[in-house]
């Protein structure tokens, strides 16, 4: 899975929401704080067993929304009918059917969506266009449209309840846990939910996420801060350099809760989004460590990520983790792929495990013995430094297990 | 291994060769033909182990030379060695030392290589400038010295014989099989031999090949078809995406059969490339088949290769064409990576395996099920056609498999 949203769509809401500004009190004593005025919907379709494959969350009042889709070229009809829903619609509500993509379904998957956010709409008395829709399981297979028709007619608004954990479950494939971080800013609550890489049956990982706010943000800057969150963060994670043609990310921001701080609110909602994208890498699929690779000292933040990325990426880099073995060569051999960055003088290079410098500097036999029990725990960080210049960045992935070629190759169409 | 040779370097002999055109023949009916004037030392200089581990081939009269090298930023001291000697000697002999890389092994590596070519130079009256080297093996070690000076003092040119098999095994790391073709044009050979994707410890693969010639092939031509295959053939491989930092080709012709059709000896040469190509992918790391791409109907061949090495390369497509599994959507999401060819519509696109097409056409269940029979060959070719243009490219790799995390996981350092 590899993340690489670059277009946000974003609306403005109908109403003015500063109406709402500072009206509602949360319980900060919360454990799972939930922001006001979001209610969820959970059940099951029935697509591929008896586990909940439906979630919808949705605003009892109108949003600001900002999403960001795959660039994938065969991006799926979910992903069209969002962006099409963020350009024209007034998004409140966002849906989301799991253990089917809906992807490479030609015309009839493409309507079959439509009247899905229609269906929904309806439920909600919002129009189609008001809601996002996302799906992640099987390609080519198309939706089980009558058992969808009666699911959707049987929901009962009036039961919608305030559970964000049941739609982090209800979206999985094969994620082993479900990913579901909350935060406060303010009086306002951020949730944050999303499904990692996942098959259920031959098939390729999907990324979704969807962040709920009651803070009061305003549309553009909604936009700013969520494109730059978003770009450091789930486009700094590789699980195994496959870009979905699903991936979507969005954030609902109602305002019921009041203005924050719009500092403070950033950073919340990048430790949020660090947390659900180091919960996504720690489950990539057979993985068993989660891999943090950091550089700094590039000529630039870009060269900084595009070096990282080449080395999150190898498959000799992963294999190594895997093993607990600081093979600093092939981290070196790593950073040298990056051929166009003839800047990068390998004798100013850096690169340490954990905080233990490997290269240039050679560390004993013994040492190396105890940096390799530090690195079979289930966390690895691999620090570089380029001797070029200030820039820096962070991306997250995973090691490459022999569970992971099970997962894949041997679960058969 | 993800080759990515770019630079030629290429020098003029200092005699002229046409001295020599058509003086020689040679055994047509000899099953193992040999170019005429080269000669070939093979030992034991007994770095890791007993088996053969120092392989030397030289043209007893001065050849045009045309050698191709790593991109990697961390390239070795004997890439760099190369390189120089490229430039500024007449290289006709070509020395490698296996079971070591002589990688980031600092000034005293760069020392050693350097000496490697003088005391090798010395055996054969040649100058050290005249001798390519290359080294594949350990990453970080440097060569036994002691061992390497007794071996070569104790060399015998006398001795020498004509055995390119035993050159090609002599390269070996842990290639499962040694890689040796050879085909005739005109009155002339031409010998190819290579090593492959090998890991003896923890280590990175690293590509090597030459080929040897007593064509008459003056110095432009050489390096124009040399740069033309090599981009067609070792350019449009990979095994992994990594980058060696000890890629090494380069072709050695000394004219001694004569002169030989243009277009027929590049035609051969190509031949040669090709399957020595097909044998490295085969016996890539873990590898249990080799997986061809070709792309047709792109815009320009540009594009082509590019969709071609995004499908070959994605872990996947790789881990499906592993489990014997017609997965049409994974291909599909490979190319929709591509994300910056905007002119591709997934509408134009069709996907097949050898001969069936998967996408759009949909296959029965039982024709699936045949496919997926004749998927578990060794042999699995993936084609598309994109629909856009004319341009076309083929490019190689293999399958990803729970072997290819063995043997770089589980061995540490």
């Amino acid at each position: 899975m590899r993340i690489n949203f670059q277009r946000t769509y974003a609306i403005v809401p109908r109403r003015q929401l500063s109406s709402n500004s500072g009206a509602y009190n949360v319980d900060l004593n919360d454990k799972h704080p939930q922001p006001v005025g979001f209610k969820t919907l959970v059940g099951n379709i029935g697509i591929k067993d008896a586990t909940d494959d439906f979630a919808c969350v949705y605003s009892t009042v109108p949003c600001t929304v900002s999403g960001m889709f795959s660039q994938n070229l065969f991006a799926g009809p979910s992903v069209k009918v969002s962006r099409l829903h963020l350009a024209e619609g007034h998004p409140r509500a966002v849906v989301v059917v799991s253990k089917n993509a809906n992807v490479a379904t030609g015309e009839e998957g493409l309507a079959n969506a439509i009247e899905l956010t229609g269906r929904v709409g309806g439920k909600l008395q919002i129009d189609a266009k008001d809601v996002l829709v996302a799906s992640t399981g099987i390609i080519g297979r198309r939706y089980p449209m009558e058992k969808v028709r009666a699911f959707i007619d049987d929901l009962d608004p009036e039961s919608a309840g305030c559970d964000f954990a049941g739609i982090a479950r209800a979206m999985m494939t094969t994620d082993t846990v479900s990913k579901y971080v909350h935060t406060r800013v303010g009086n306002a609550t951020i949730v944050g939910v999303a499904k990692g890489v996942g098959m259920i049956e031959p098939n390729m990982a999907t990324m979704l996420t969807f962040f709920f706010t009651d803070a009061l943000v305003p549309q553009p800057t909604l936009d700013r801060i969520f494109r730059k969150v978003v770009n450091a963060t789930f486009n700094c994670l590789s699980i195994d350099t496959d870009t979905s043609t699903s991936d979507s990310a969005a954030i609902f921001a109602n305002g019921m809760a009041g203005e924050v701080p719009e500092a403070e609110f950033e950073a919340r909602l990048h430790e949020v989004a660090i947390e659900l994208v180091k919960k996504i890498a720690r489950d990539g699929e057979g993985a068993t460590k989660l891999l943090e690779v950091s550089v700094e000292g590039a000529r630039d933040d870009a060269q900084a990520k595009r070096v990282a990325k080449a080395v999150v990426n190898s498959p000799l880099v992963k294999t190594a983790i895997h093993g607990a073995d600081p093979n600093w060569g092939r981290v070196a051999m790593a950073i040298g792929k990056c051929e166009q960055d003839t800047d990068i003088n390998p004798e100013n290079v850096r690169i340490a495990f954990g905080d233990s410098e490997v290269y240039p500097k050679q560390l004993s036999v013994a040492d190396l013995d105890r940096l390799s029990e530090v690195m079979r725990g289930e966390y690895v960080r691999v620090a570089i430094d380029l001797g070029c210049g200030k820039g820096h960045a962070t991306v997250w992935g995973c090691d490459l297990s022999a569970e992971y070629i099970r997962i894949n190759a041997d679960y058969s169409t």
